[in-house]
């Protein structure tokens, strides 16, 4: 079969760890006859220097045509130094999301049994572990009204949501729940805001349609203690934007390494598969940074195309390279070497 | 010398461990010749049932005339799982936050010799540990225009901040600082919010008038992340109302338990000194509840009047009952045998 795939490496690492996910997708469709179509397409910082637009439209139309988006990672020190730059490489993967509606983003964590000695949490905390976090992407307090005073003394953000937005990630959050251990965990803070008071009644709501999965209500400062006392006692957990964004992060302690974590954002038309981790740029061009999250992305994108033994493949192959100790730098434990960037990426499309 | 202090239990567990702080407190006022006029006073659920005010007017006049104030806890399960009650007890203390104008919410975590076995991380991992969250408590999206559509399909929080609330908790901040490692971590989201950015260029700002401190920006999904990841390379953390509320309970796992974690809440004429745990409900009336944060806040509160011997003493006596395992079940470890809530009230109190 053949399949468009639009490749946005983005800044920093970007680059090069998406050029080792397109190596392992190169040996899927050498292996299994299939035609991978790669349309190239700028977002973020570079996108800015190339043509001052974080996000330019030629990249939106590459994307909607696409069958799906495999990303890198965009950011640079020198916006986040400068609060008062007002074009931002962020600007771009937020425009993004809300043009494609990439409403869903799905964070699986899971303990790495080769990894759990990486992880600051002890052993008997975490072996077992298996979160996947489903955070709302397109409203919340990322995309509503902002506003700054004419003085400057002054700034506001608002927080806003509709029922809609809350139940069509909620059903998503459930269905997933059913195929796991039938729990979900909505995270929130209706004790004191409104809008998570909607996403609580809305939730509550419509988990009575799903009646062999449990519903548990967890306050987000709770949350944030729980998912690392108790990481084990969470299987889905949903929650709103901003608060998703904290929360997959906290949990990838969890795995031993953010460099092996990936997510989707999915919408109904589009879906982009990226790393959790951002651009590492003290690492940028030297060949050092883990590519496996950018692997693995391409892993699931590949499930999302139906591809599940290619996806499956590139998933055992990754698991061969941590059980002969192929990994970079920062996972190679008390390894005495590490191998490159592209190292990992050519053993693994060779393995595949 | 004569001190009021008032007295708020609230609801849970918030009256039996208050009860041991005061206990602790009576034990000082022998010791060291002082007298201690409790002025109780309601607020949360109790206070609801009471007068169907979560904070009646006589609870703040109290406040305001006392020293300071020693509060427990408030909440009850029954609102938790009705988002629909518009008269819940945390307004109470939302409210009296503001009312009191205690805009400085200062909360210390160490990793405790005799506790880190009971972290969820690992021991190399926390140990030295010494992190104090300045949180901001009175604005932001706690204190922002709330809003529900007619038809109860939408929902929206305001966050709102200006120049001068994030000013006067910055230099609080940036002086601590300067009486411990002298580096001040600035934990927002600046790269998605507009009130983040003010953050920023603000705190910034200040941090030019003390040039013997290091000022470190994250943003807060990073944070989430490296507060687990490496808890020794922060010192002070500065951050808004909604992450520090975040960030406190989690970074309350380094201590090795919660039960032993105590804050307090300043203003200009008020402060306000309690544990960072809840009520508890589940175990309340039961006498099993760790009564030693509560203990620890009655310390805090003592410096805070100045009285810097008579806070040592109570620090002393909570350590000796670590040492000798005179403690509650959530943190006796491998001993056998737990002590009550006023087993291990009483000890401190005799040991003092
Ligand atoms: C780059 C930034 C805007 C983004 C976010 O906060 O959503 C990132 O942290 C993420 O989680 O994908
Ligand atoms: C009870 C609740 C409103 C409160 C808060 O969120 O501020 C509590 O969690 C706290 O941190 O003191």
């Amino acid at each position: 079969m053949k399949y468009t795939i639009a490749v946005i490496p983005g800044d920093g690492i970007g680059p090069e760890v998406t050029n080792q996910a397109k190596k392992a997708l190169d040996a899927v469709a050498e292996v299994y006859d299939h035609i991978f179509l790669y349309e190239e397409a700028q977002m973020g910082s570079c996108a800015i220097e190339a043509t001052g637009n974080p996000l330019p439209e030629k990249t939106i139309e590459i994307c909607k045509k696409a069958d799906a988006i495999l990303f890198g990672a965009i950011g640079d020190p020198k916006y986040d130094n400068d609060p008062s730059l007002r074009i931002r490489p962020e600007q771009g993967l937020l425009k993004l999301r809300k043009e494609l509606d990439l409403f869903c983003n799905v964070n699986p964590v899971k303990a790495y049994d080769q990894l759990i000695k990486n992880s600051p949490l002890k052993r008997e905390i975490i072996k077992g572990t298996d979160i996947v976090i489903f955070r709302e992407l397109t409203s919340g307090i990322y995309f509503g009204k902002k506003e700054v005073s004419k003085d400057g003394k002054n700034a506001f953000d608002v927080c806003s949501y509709c029922e809609d937005e809350i139940s069509r990630i909620a059903h998503l959050a459930f269905k997933a729940a059913q195929g796991r251990k039938k729990k979900v965990t909505l995270i929130d803070k209706s004790n004191v805001l409104e809008t998570s008071k909607l996403w609580r009644k809305t939730v509550t709501e419509i988990a009575k349609q799903y009646k062999n999965v449990a519903l548990e209500h967890m306050y987000a400062d709770n949350a944030a203690m729980k998912l690392i006392l108790k990481p084990k006692s969470f299987d889905v957990v949903l929650t709103d934007n901003l608060f998703g964004d904290i929360f997959s992060d906290e949990v990838s302690v969890i795995s031993g390494s953010i460099g092996l974590l990936s997510s989707s954002s999915i919408g109904n038309n589009n879906a982009l598969f990226a790393p959790v981790h951002g651009t590492f740029s003290e690492a940028k061009g030297k060949d050092i940074a883990n590519p496996l999250a950018s692997i693995l992305s391409a892993a699931m994108l590949l499930e999302h195309l139906g591809l599940l033994e290619e996806a499956d493949a590139i998933e055992r192959a990754v698991e061969k390279s941590l059980d002969l100790n192929i990994t970079t730098e920062d996972i190679k434990g008390k390894n005495k070497y590490a191998a490159s960037t592209s190292k990992v990426g050519d053993f693994i499309a060779d393995y595949i």
